[in-house]
């Protein structure tokens, strides 16, 4: 786990790591300032990194900043194959462009894409991709997406025939940018993928599709636009019913603003590197964290990245 | 108003939008099949139009009604001065071509754009634009929008300097597609609006910007994943919190299942045009059209579409 970058202190982090680690079949390497980590690391190991690349630092930062920064320390140990994932809480821009840099991409996938679980009433989950890290994408690029969220969903046996959705303005097949109708093309034509057209943003929490398929642009404003309601949501719950409301149904409460708590499903994975890689929330406080953690090794445990390259593997690579 | 198109049957529009008039000074025209509403105009007008244009139809199906339609029947009646406004709960897509066809565009706007207010916890208010109308947009037309939503947000005497946001992936300058950004230079450029800077999708809700602007894809997919968002937070809200404890809150509660209904929020006004047009959610029901009434009645009284037809021609045409 890359320690720094994130808006808690590093030993937060680094603790709520090891907290989630006890018990579990997980060894942990905490990257960042050792002197530190060591203080919290238990049994686990520390690798040196004095640097962060935080919310605020732009690419270049990051760049220019080599192996100083923990961010990329963290990469180089999954790159050499001394870890097996790695979680990090810091810049998303900066993680994607070392994970260019730093690791491969599977054979036949363009771009590394974030996918993001959203969770309906009923705990039912719609894997949003991509969340944010391709703005605009051509067919063939979300025809990629599309597989690899249903290869994603598969390894974490979310279910054996993952139905795939494509983000729209209309359900109607004539609706919605000419780059979406052409996905939709080459999606519904792939006999490996079960399409179940197009969903509307509204539609995300009705379990309509347990996974579905954007651009980053609008798959980030659908999944932060939910997010803004959802704080909302929860800030007005707490006004109208703290006090001795929340008192009386206090674990009722506790069950709602939990729902409505992006925290609960903190940690996005990039899909189509050669290695897990899962970015924490930069707000995310100790148990958002360890989602992240859990979400990373859940991946790691599955073998989510050899049967992704399997997958396209299978198909000769993609048109 | 266009009677027919919405979900709900004609008669309970006709006689919420007939309610809503009430003591107020508003003379309705009821546009639908004249012997049904004929039976709850009271003093109002009945226009006949046996045909309604829903959600499902075409906007070729539309096109083709000509002024067997409601919708063409209500826009004509709009165009020829004999109304102010026309709300509707048709098709959108049909609302929009046949607005195009039947009214004009104010000089210097080169397509209508649709805009939706969002509520903020205390009741502040975020409009949003484009929300549907126009999937893909050059920087100009977003800049047209921002001078739209301005225009709009001061004749509704919301705020005489409102703070106009773009709607972006991140707040950096270096963030986001090229359209965004050259759109970012275009409005901070024009000395009449007041530019606040990106927005991103989470902060809708937190009174950041008066007016946010996006083209139409990303306004309807951040429109509607806020409402979907908010829809499961009032259905885990009556799963949780129903039966006792809802009887003992029950003033709380409903003030919660007020703000978390997208139907409180219903009435999103087409911009641009010569003449007030409000499109009704297909699904309102009476409570939500009377919100859609009372817009389009605001918009007329504050003589929402000369003020800014004045605005875009003090401009001279925007560049």
């Amino acid at each position: 786990m890359d320690a720094l970058g994130g808006d808690a202190p590093a030993t937060v982090l680094a603790r709520s790591a090891v907290d989630f680690a006890a018990g579990r079949n997980i060894e942990l390497t905490l990257v960042g300032r050792a002197a530190t980590l060591r203080a919290v690391a238990g049994p686990h190991r520390v690798a040196d990194a004095p640097l962060g690349i935080s919310h605020g630092d732009s690419v270049r930062v990051a760049l220019r900043a080599g192996v100083a920064s923990s961010m990329h320390r963290a990469l180089a140990l999954l790159a050499d194959a001394q870890v097996d994932a790695v979680v990090s809480a810091g810049n998303t821009g900066a993680l994607l462009a070392l994970c260019r840099k730093q690791l491969r991409m599977l054979p036949g996938i363009d771009r590394p894409a974030i996918v993001k679980a959203l969770e309906g009433c009923d705990g039912e989950r719609c894997w949003l991709l991509d969340a944010g890290a391709n703005l605009a994408c051509p067919p063939k690029r979300l025809h990629q997406f599309a597989v690899m969220g249903a290869a994603l969903t598969q390894a974490l046996n979310e279910t054996p025939q993952p139905r795939i959705g494509l983000l729209n303005v209309g359900a109607e097949h004539s609706k919605g940018p000419l780059s979406v109708r052409r996905a939709a093309a080459l999606i519904e034509a792939d006999a490996g993928l079960r399409f179940v057209g197009f969903v509307e943003a509204d539609e995300l929490f009705e379990g309509k599709a347990d996974v579905v398929v954007a651009d980053g642009f609008a798959g980030n404003v659908a999944l932060k636009a939910a997010e803004g309601a959802a704080a909302m949501a929860r800030h007005l719950l707490r006004r109208e019913l703290g006090g001795a409301a929340g008192w009386l149904f206090r674990s009722r409460l506790r069950r709602l603003t939990a729902a409505y708590n992006p925290q609960s499903y903190n940690g996005a994975s990039f899909l189509g590197l050669r290695g897990v890689v899962v970015k924490s929330h930069g707000g995310a406080d100790r148990d958002g964290f360890q989602r992240a953690v859990a979400q990373a090794a859940l991946e790691v445990e599955r073998g989510a990245v050899a049967k992704m390259s399997a997958r396209f593997g299978a198909q000769g690579g993609l048109a």
